[in-house]
């Protein structure tokens, strides 16, 4: 009935979801102290800030201050978001770990009002970056599919499109002789459902039954963990999340936004089904107190307030 | 991969989960408005009051006046819950919809502290429940088997003990000639994982293989829907849930509690896989937001901030 991987991979997203969409002003000690805290779970690989326009995201507006004040833990992978070539710019003046990565909207109308090109100007922006990642020596370790499920301008997304974008993807990297290690598919506004993530699953699995595959998934409708437990069910490993489901803020109105799964309620399931995750779950548990201090207002985590389960058992 | 049910049936527990646990009083027309409300979504069944001490409950002390206040609607169960044959009896004085159930805890310690009985005690009462069913001719409708994924006070629960319960209910049953049409298992503090409902599940269908099962979910550590995903994947049609994720309040420092899986939340999920609920999902998400602004204070429930899919597919 499933083929639940041995291991699990959570990269964390909780730092660069979280405090980007956070209405106040959040102190850049705050954001390195969070990262810091998260650094001692077992995380592999955190996402600290993205290198977007202050001018649109003002609360990443300390995005290298930032960067630059973490001490860093060896073991750890600290990277960082960017959309164009002068983030990526941006971000290789500072001390984060760089990698390229490139993606495409399933959704070609997201893609315009979001990205503000459609998808031929994208994969002609990505086309830009990996020439830049060559000629400068970055690896290129992701390609991700965003509103592979659905979106709210072109409703439900056929997985017969998110085939053709990711040929488009691929397709791209093999102008440049690059191929990724994870193809990441997001649930980039939650339209995602169980059946939904096997029907995708399965049309990317039948025409490149060899790629690893990722799911960045947003609880935005109350499915996240239900739809990681059918990726999980179908061998997928490789997972984005946030520590204590930071990225929505329903406590200030933003309608519909909605954050990534929990990351400790993912590794609590995990965990309790036998799947190792590396975290300790106290811990994590700890870091989203922490963000809940940080922001000043209740997160969606649940384990933070149910407790984990370790400390009950005999 | 899995048997989904074409359709499920829902319980409705919201009103009663949900007001019971509410620290300030909740005025009793505003529960009817809100039992009322919910019989025009299209549940078939809602649980409306509890009919327990009002010095240990005092949120339910109204339950007689709420009980006969109800506006009823055609083709709705509305229905109590009870504790012994004083609560019972209570109840019958209502106009509400009366049938029996038989339960027991698989955790005998949570027993003793929770219903103030070591099994022997608790099968003693039912007994009791039974006959006095049996004597005024009030149909016996389900069996419950409490704390069947693990406790906080005896930790994990093996599938075997939740049989033996299910054994000693079934036996009791048949000391009267009864059988009863839905066993639901409860995951009362929340324990539950996927992996842990399959087990018990199928532990119980060992034994029981033609016996309709039910769940009923608590959504403390963030995995409810994945657990009852897991139950739909094994044909399970028939959940426990509250409206809006009443039952829990987690802003008010009930540390640790937290209500039953999220009425709409669970039935988009269903929806959304192709499975019927029958229905009305924003009428539902209407209901949330009443059930809100009854307690005053933000509800679980995601749907309600995320919007039902149905009006965004083209």
């Amino acid at each position: 009935m499933s083929d639940l991987p041995a291991r699990v991979h959570l990269h964390e997203e909780g730092p660069r979801e979280g405090f980007q969409i956070e209405p106040g002003p959040i102190a850049s000690a705050d954001k390195v102290a969070f990262i810091e805290a998260l650094a001692t779970t077992g995380l592999r690989h955190i996402q600290c800030v993205s290198f977007v326009n202050p001018q649109r995201v003002p609360g990443m507006a300390d995005a290298e201050s930032v960067a630059r004040a973490i001490r860093r833990r060896d073991g750890v992978r600290y990277t960082g978001l960017w959309l164009n070539l002068r983030g990526m710019q941006r971000a290789m003046e500072t001390p984060l770990d760089i990698a390229g990565a490139v993606g495409l909207s399933a959704s070609e109308q997201f893609s315009i009002r979001n990205q503000g090109q459609d998808t031929a100007g994208s994969l002609q922006e990505q086309r830009r970056l990996l020439a830049f990642c060559v000629e400068h020596g970055v690896p290129v370790d992701s390609a991700i599919v965003m509103t592979a499920f659905g979106c709210n301008i072109e409703g439900a997304i056929p997985p017969a499109r998110v085939v053709e974008r990711v040929s488009q993807l691929f397709g791209l990297l093999d102008e440049f002789g690059l191929q990724v290690p994870v193809l990441r598919l997001a649930d980039t506004v939650g339209w995602a459902n169980p059946n939904a993530v096997a029907s995708v699953i399965g049309a990317v699995r039948e025409r490149w039954p060899q790629q690893r595959l990722g799911l960045h998934l947003h609880d935005t409708r109350g499915t996240g963990l239900a739809n990681a437990l059918m990726g999980l069910q179908l061998g997928v490993d490789t997972f984005d999340s946030a520590c204590a489901g930071l990225g929505g803020c329903p406590f200030a109105g933003h309608a519909g936004a909605a954050g990534n799964i929990c990351t400790e309620d993912l590794a609590s399931m995990c965990e309790e089904m036998g799947v190792a995750t590396g975290l300790d779950l106290d811990a994590m548990v700890e870091c989203a107190h922490l963000a809940e201090r940080i922001v000043g207002h209740q997160l969606p985590g649940k384990l933070m307030r149910g407790g984990t389960l370790t400390r009950f058992r005999r």
